[in-house]
């Protein structure tokens, strides 16, 4: 029986590169300058995954997402030959704090909140996730994050230490991605799955989409209100 | 500025003596036994601040709430020659995640929580604040506690890791409390502090109510309508 469900946050639960890209749009008219920004937000998410493993394979001391990313956005702002000021740069490194939801989130989430304990289980900082609740009205029961754990997401002891803060066991707690490799990783520390489809993450309809087999995960949803439909 | 507030939940938020009281009341006649229920709340409140000190001194190692809760549950069950099934008194014993909140607390937090970050800064684990915000209906931004600090509060650690992992400076963290005890460590951490008055904490009016100097917290209310009015 599962008691609780901990969420994937970015691309899952909201549209981390429309909001990106609205936000760089900004950045870029303030500052005066043009650039590619959809491509920009897709290399600075793309910065993600090894400047993460950066982390994860011990090569820099625990790092919060926060200041992951304003590394990378360092090295893109430069390659863009783009001078700011670090009050703008600082402004635009938050946006991660002010993602918007998928249309069918915050209502999902608040049925899903009616029969479970949803708690977001994400690479993200606390105060990255606090605001971003709050922003785009997200009615987390707790926020749980890589940051409490001193582990990034797909390590064990995310999946395993989210299940052990909550009480509950392993198999009492799924995960809900859009991301085959995070539903994997929780499988395999003995949580159940559940996939949600967010064709869009990419922009372009099933851009960078990973197939997985029938039967791979224990349920499978098109968005958050099919997931309460079969829950 | 403030920017967030932690808030005591034990006396602040909720009314613990009152709800285990009732939730006594039930187990006794599940039991078939009766004893004055109202002391053997107080007796097991009593007993939370020596078994947090042995975890503070090193004595034990990390051990949440819960447990400890247990641990002396089990001791006031023996010493009233009470025998119930373990599942009876592990029901009982989580009591403390069903707590009752004060009649404006739902509302107050309400009211703060559109001009701050609000979280729970809690010597309780994640599980049980997490259960009681569910149960008692406490919208907070974001669920923190000695378990995740690793540090039951008044060590300063817990005050400390309470404003970094919000990304706010201490002073821009303040602490809402009944007991003075708690905002006095908090404030020697750097914290600002409010005191408000939960005078039937105890039961009878002002019992064990600990005196303060006017003008030692940043700011003393009546509840958190009161608070919310003042901030």
């Amino acid at each position: 029986m599962v008691r609780a469900l901990a969420f994937d946050v970015f691309g899952t639960v909201v549209d981390w590169r429309a909001s990106l890209i609205g936000e760089l749009e900004d950045f870029g008219k303030h500052q005066g300058v043009q650039r590619d920004w959809a491509k920009f937000a897709d290399d600075w998410r793309a910065g993600y995954v090894p400047a993460m493993d950066l982390v994860r394979r011990g090569e820099l001391p625990w790092t919060r997402l926060d200041d992951l990313h304003r590394r990378i956005l360092d090295e893109l702002l430069r390659g863009a030959a783009i001078e700011a000021a670090d009050h703008d740069v600082n402004h635009l490194n938050r946006a991660w704090h002010r993602l918007n939801p998928w249309p069918d989130s915050v209502e999902g989430l608040y049925r899903l909140k009616e029969r479970y304990v949803i708690t977001t289980l994400s690479n993200g900082n606390v105060s990255l996730l606090t605001d971003m609740a709050k922003h785009a009205g997200l009615l987390w029961d707790c926020v749980l994050s890589a940051e409490i754990f001193g582990h990034y997401k797909p390590d064990r002891e995310a999946y395993l230490g989210c299940a052990q803060i909550l009480d509950v066991a392993p198999d009492e707690l799924m995960l809900v991605a859009a991301h085959p490799s995070d539903l994997r990783a929780a499988r395999a520390a003995g949580l159940r799955t559940a996939y949600v489809d967010r064709p869009l993450e990419w922009g372009q309809p099933g851009r960078y989409r990973v197939a997985f087999e029938p039967g791979e995960f224990d349920v499978t949803a098109t968005d958050f209100l099919d997931l309460a439909d079969k829950l």
